[in-house]
C-alpha cells in the first residue's frame, strides 16, 4: 500500500501500481472524465503511470494551464502522425506545446507544403483523434534509441539522442506512431475534439540560422468544436482591434522611416487624446497634492553613473552623446527618476515639508533591437507617467496606499475593471542583482504587502521579478478580450535617496534619508494607448473621444445650419466636426461609423426649419430628433455618469 | 563755394572750408549747441573739419548712436589723458565706444590697480573735462608716427601703425595729451559732464590669450549728470530684475551640475507658470485653426541629412547617438520642422485639406559652448512654441498675416507694447550661404514685406540676416527697462517642401509643392520667461501669477477659517496658499511680498466671526475687509479685465 496526498489535504491509501486515472476514478466517475494529465511529487507523469511510491499527486482538466499543455503536447504528436502517413519519408525533429496550442518543425525533404495543406491535414488528425488511440511510455536505452532514428536516417533526433543520458530516454507510442518523448500527455486522442492549423512558417533546426531551416506548422487544439469557435472568433476580433490597425485609421499616429522605428509620431487626433488623458490625470494628481515639473530629454553620464543606470544599462542602451570640444558625454535619458532627485536636491527640506510629489509627464528612450519592436507597446521613445514621492518612514505606508487609490481610479474610470495585481520581491538566492541592503529591501517588501492588503487587492507575490533597485507592485489589466497586460507600476526606493544622498531634516533636527516611490498608473502613454485601443476597439468612453459628434448635412445647402449646430456644440465644450461634402448621406453615415464617432448628427431642410439634429448613435442606430440643446445636455449627462470623481 | 545737402532735402551753398558746426550754426544757435559729431558723405568728420567738396552732411546729437559714439569714444581719450597723468610711464593700447560707454586697454607695467582707484581716476576725468580742451585731428607720416611710439617705448602703438598704409594715418590731441586715432570727437572734452568707471577687467593685447594679459577699464559717460543718475538706477533695476536671480527667488527653476550646463531643471511654480503660459497659446492657436502634434526628441541622422541641418550643423552640434548593434545613427533633435514634414507625408493631401496647420510644444537641444550659456536665455534645451503651416501659393499672404495676429496677440496679452519688427533678407552677395533657388527666395521675400506692410508693423528690413533655408520676419520687443529683446518669429520656407517632397493635389488635379511658415510667438519657452521676468520684475500679469493669493492666518487658531478661505477660491480656480506657519504677521506678509503675490488676505477673530478677509495688495498696501466672495469676483473681474480675447 502507498499514501497519496491530494492538493485539498487529503492523504488516501492505495495498492501500489495504481495510476492517477485510477486515483481519479476513486474521487469521482464525472471529474475522471475530465482528467487529462496529472504531476506526481511535482513531475509530469502520465494519467496511466503506475505509482509505486507514497506522494503528493495533481490532477489537472483542461482548465488548468498543465492539462492544457498535455492536451497541446499530445496534439503535436496526432500532427506529427497525420504528417507522416500522408507526407511519408519526412523527418520529425521537435514539436512543443506553445501559449496557445503547439506546433512541430518537420524536414519535408524536396516536399513543399503549403496553406493549402493545412485542412488535408487537419482532417487526418481528427480521423486519428477519433480512434481514441491511447498515449502509452516505454523507455529504451540510448542504443536502441539512436539505432531506431539512424534507420530512418533522421539526423535530427539522432542529435537530440546524442544529448540525451542514457537510462533517461523515454518514446510515446500511440496507434502505428512512436515519438521520441519525455511524457506529458493526455490519455487518448478521442479527448481532441477540434482542429486548427494556422499557419506554416520557416525556422531554422535549433533556432540557429547557419543549420537547415525546417518547415514549422502552427495549430490549435480543443476539447470542444466550440471552444475552437470562439477562439477564431477571439481571434478575429483581436484582429480587428489591433492598435496599429485602428491608430492608423483612426488617424491617431504614425511611423516614419526617416525619423526611425520604434518612435512614434502623434498625428493631431492621437496628440489631442493624449492630451485629454493627462488632463484626466493631472486634475486628479493635483487632487492628491502632486506638483509638476519638466526636466530635461538628456542628462550627463555622471548623473547616471551616480544613479547606477550607466553600470545597468550603459552599454546595451543608446551610445552616449558627445560635444564638440569639451569632453562632455550625455545620456538620452532612460528614466526621470534621476532628474527627479537632482530637483529634490535644489533646496533643503524639513519633515514638515514632505511628502513632495513630482509628478512630470516625462519622455524618455530605451534602446529596443529593431526585431523587439511592435506598434505602440515595444517603442524606443514613451512617455511615462511618472511620479515620484519623497516620504518619511513613517509616511510610507500612508502614501502608498494613496498612490493604490489614484491607480485604482485610473483604471476606473478608463473601463478596465477585472485586473490582478503582482508585488515583485527580490530572488533571494540571487543578491548580487540587485542594489542597496538587504534591511532596506525588506522595509521596502513590507510596506508594499501591507499596502496591497490594506487595499483589499487581489495580488500574487512574485520572488525574483523586482526590478535591480527595489520591490515593485505591478498592475495587470483584463482587456475586453480576456488579454492580460501589464500596466500601472508602483516601486519603493531606498537606493536612489542614497545614491544621490538626499536628506530632509527630521523633527530631532538631525537630517535624515527620504523615502523615495517611483510610480506610473498609465504606465507609459503609448503603451496605454495602444491597449485602451485594443480593449475599446477604439471606442473610447465618450469623454475621450477625439471626435464626439459628426455633423452631416443632407446637401451643401445645408452647410450654414451645420456650422451653426457646430458652434453651438462647441459652445458646450463638445467637440464636434461637420462634414458637407458631396456625397450621399449613406456614405457620410458609413464613413462615421467606421471613423467611430459616437454620434451622428443629420441636418437638412426640416431641421434647419425646426432648429432640430435628427440623432444616430454609433452601432446602435437612429435615436429620433431633438433640439440642439436637449443634444447637447444629453450629451454632457451622459459624460457626467460615466465620469467618476477622484476623492482624497 | 559748394554745395552741402542736408537730410530734410535742402541744399546751401557755403564757402569752401565752412566746418561741420559752423553749418549746423547757420541752421540755429540752439541746434548747434546740441550738435556733437558728425558725417560728411558717409564718412565720420570732425565738428570742426573743414569742407572743400560738395558733399551731404548729417549732423549728430546726443540723441543719435552716432553721436553717443563720438561722445564715448572722446571720452576714452579723456580716460587715457587721465590714466597718463596719473600714472606716468604706463602703455596705451586702444580704447573704443561700446555699446553702453567705453574702455581702455591699457599695460600698466609693475602699477597693480584695483576698483578703489576708480573714483580718484573718475576726478582726474572731470578736471580734464572741465578745461574744454578741443579735440583737433592731425595727419602724420608713418615714420612720425612710429618715431614718437618707438620713443616712447609703446610696442602696441608701434604694432598697430605697423598695419596701417601711409598717408592714412592720423593723430588726435586734446589739452597736453595725443593719440593715434581715426578720428570721430565731440567738439570738445567740457561736454562730458558725468563719467563713471564701471570696472576693471583683464584683456588679452588683440584678443589672443598667448598675448600679455591688459588692465582694461569700462567706462561711461554723460552730457548731464542726471542721465548719469538714471542709467546707474537702470542697472539697478535690471540686477534686481536678473532673471536667474528672480527664478531663484521665486523657485521657479533650477540647474544641477549633475544634469548638465544649460538644461534647465523647471520646480513646480516654473513648470505651473510655463504651463499656464503654454494652455494661453494653445486656446488662441485652437481658435486659429492648428492642431497639435507630438514627435520624438530624436530622429534618424538620414533624416537631418534630407533636411539639410545635418550638412550646416552636424560637426558643431552635439554629436550623434549610435545604437548598440545595429549601425545606427541618431541626432538630438534641434529643430522641429523634419518630424513634422514626416507627419505632413503621412498621408497624401487635396489643396481642400490645406492650410494644415501642425503645432508643438516641442523642446529641441542645440549645442552651445559652456562659455556661452547665461540662464535661461542661452542653454542647451528648450522648448519652442513651434508650429508649421503648409499652404498652397495662393494661401501664403493671407496665412503670414494671420500668424502676424497672432503674434501680436501673444505680445499685446503679456504687456509688451513696445515692439519692432526685422524683415530679414538675404545677402544677395553670399548665394552660397543660403539652400533654395534664388526665385523661390524672392517669392518668399515678397510674401514678408508684404504682409508686414498690410499689418501696419514698424519693420526695418536687413539683408544677410536670413536662416540659410528661409527669410524670416523677427519681433524685437523693448521691455520696461528700455532693453531690446529678441521674440517671436516667422519664416517662409521653399526649401524643406522640396527637401521632403511634400505634395499636395491641386484643383488641377497634378500634384503640387506646398509652402511651409515656421513661427514661433513666445521663440523659446525658457527664453520668453526669463525676458518675462525682466520685464516685470516678477510681477506677471495677474492670470498668469503661479500664486495669485497668500491667505496669512493671523495665529495657528485660524487655520481652519484659512483653510476655508482657500477652498472658497479653490472652487473659483484662483490659486491661493495658506501660511499658518507661527510667525508675526509682519514677517508673514513681508515674505508674501518679497514671493510677489499679487494678494494678501489676513485672517484672524474679527474675520473669523464676519466671513471676512483684510485685503492687501502687493506694494499697494491695505485695500480693506471684503467677504471672500467680494474678494473673488474683485480676482476674477480683474483677470478679465486684463485678459484680452483672441478672435479670428
Amino acid at each position: 500500500m502507498i499514501s497519496i496526498s491530494l492538493p485539498d489535504g487529503s492523504v488516501k491509501q492505495f495498492d501500489a501500481g495504481v495510476t492517477p486515472m485510477d486515483v481519479a476514478k476513486s474521487i469521482s466517475e464525472g471529474f475522471a472524465r475530465n482528467v487529462i494529465s496529472a504531476s506526481y511529487n511535482s513531475e509530469t507523469v502520465e494519467t496511466s503511470t503506475p505509482l509505486t511510491t507514497d506522494g503528493s499527486l495533481v490532477l489537472y482538466t483542461w482548465n488548468n494551464d498543465e492539462g492544457k499543455k498535455a492536451f497541446w503536447h499530445s496534439s503535436a504528436h496526432i500532427l506529427a502522425q497525420a504528417l507522416e502517413e500522408l507526407f511519408p519519408g519526412i523527418k520529425l525533429t521537435i514539436g512543443p506545446a506553445i501559449e496557445n496550442g503547439f506546433y512541430y518543425d518537420v524536414d519535408f525533404g524536396a516536399e513543399m507544403i503549403s496553406e493549402k495543406d493545412l485542412p488535408a491535414i487537419e482532417k487526418k488528425m481528427l480521423e486519428i483523434a477519433r480512434g481514441k488511440f491511447e498515449f502509452s511510455m516505454r523507455e529504451a536505452t540510448k542504443a536502441e534509441a539512436l539505432e531506431y532514428y539512424k534507420k530512418q536516417g533522421n539526423e535530427y533526433k539522432v542529435e537530440l539522442i546524442e544529448n540525451l543520458e542514457d537510462g533517461t530516454i523515454t518514446f510515446c507510442d500511440h496507434a502505428t506512431f512512436t515519438d521520441l518523448c519525455r511524457g506529458g500527455h493526455i490519455p487518448h486522442t478521442g479527448i481532441v475534439k477540434a482542429v486548427k492549423l494556422m499557419s506554416i512558417a520557416g525556422a531554422y533546426w535549433r533556432g540557429d540560422e547557419n543549420n537547415k531551416q525546417l518547415t514549422r506548422i502552427y495549430g490549435i487544439s480543443f476539447p470542444k468544436q466550440k471552444d475552437l469557435t470562439e477562439y477564431l472568433e477571439l481571434l478575429e476580433e483581436a484582429k480587428k482591434r489591433d492598435h496599429r490597425k485602428l491608430g492608423k485609421e483612426l488617424e491617431l499616429f504614425t511611423f516614419s522611416a526617416k525619423v526611425g522605428q520604434g518612435l512614434p509620431l502623434w498625428l493631431p487626433k492621437g496628440a489631442a487624446l493624449r492630451e485629454r488623458l493627462e488632463s484626466f490625470l493631472k486634475k486628479a494628481q493635483k487632487k492628491a497634492g502632486y506638483e509638476m515639473v519638466v526636466s530635461p530629454h538628456i542628462g550627463q553620464k555622471e548623473l547616471y553613473v551616480t544613479s547606477g543606470h550607466f553600470a545597468k544599462y550603459g552599454e546595451d542602451s543608446f551610445q552616449t552623446i558627445k560635444t564638440p570640444n569639451e569632453g562632455e558625454e550625455f545620456m538620452l535619458k532612460p528614466m526621470n527618476c534621476p532628474h527627479h532627485c537632482e530637483i529634490y536636491k535644489s533646496k533643503p527640506w524639513s519633515y514638515k515639508d514632505l511628502p513632495k510629489r513630482f509628478a512630470e509627464f516625462g519622455t524618455v528612450y530605451r534602446y529596443e533591437q529593431s526585431g523587439e519592436l511592435h506598434g505602440l507597446t515595444r517603442v524606443r521613445g514613451f512617455t511615462q507617467d511618472d511620479a515620484h514621492l519623497f516620504c518619511t518612514p513613517e509616511q510610507l505606508d500612508q502614501e502608498f496606499m494613496n498612490v493604490i487609490d489614484l491607480v485604482l481610479y485610473v483604471f476606473g474610470s478608463l473601463g478596465f475593471e477585472n485586473f490582478t495585481a503582482q508585488v515583485s520581491l527580490r530572488d533571494p538566492e540571487k543578491p548580487e542583482k540587485y542594489i542597496g541592503s538587504l534591511d532596506n529591501w525588506e522595509k521596502a517588501e513590507n510596506a508594499i504587502i501591507n499596502a496591497a492588503n490594506a487595499k483589499g487587492l487581489n495580488y500574487t507575490i512574485v520572488p525574483g521579478e523586482a526590478a535591480f533597485y527595489g520591490p515593485k507592485l505591478d498592475f495587470m489589466v483584463k482587456d475586453a478580450l480576456g488579454r492580460s497586460w501589464q500596466l500601472g507600476t508602483i516601486q519603493v526606493d531606498y537606493n536612489l535617496p542614497e545614491r544621490f544622498e538626499l536628506e530632509y531634516k527630521g523633527s530631532d533636527n538631525e537630517m535624515h534619508r527620504p523615502i523615495m516611490i517611483h510610480r506610473a498608473p498609465f504606465g507609459s502613454m503609448e503603451r496605454f494607448i495602444a491597449i485602451l485601443l485594443e480593449h475599446t476597439g477604439g471606442n473610447f468612453p465618450l469623454w475621450l473621444m477625439p471626435e464626439q459628434v459628426a455633423i452631416l448635412s443632407l446637401s451643401e445647402k445645408y452647410e450654414k445650419y451645420a456650422q451653426k449646430v457646430l458652434d453651438l456644440l462647441e459652445n458646450d465644450e463638445i467637440r464636434a466636426l461637420v462634414d458637407n461634402r458631396n456625397e450621399t448621406i449613406g456614405k457620410k453615415i458609413r464613413e462615421a461609423e467606421m471613423n467611430k464617432l459616437p454620434y451622428m448628427l443629420i441636418v437638412g431642410e426640416q431641421e434647419e426649419k425646426d432648429g432640430t439634429v435628427s440623432v444616430r448613435k454609433h452601432s446602435e442606430g437612429d435615436l429620433g430628433s431633438m433640439t440642439v440643446e436637449a443634444f447637447s445636455e444629453m450629451i454632457k449627462e451622459e459624460i457626467k455618469k460615466n465620469t467618476i470623481e477622484f476623492n482624497v
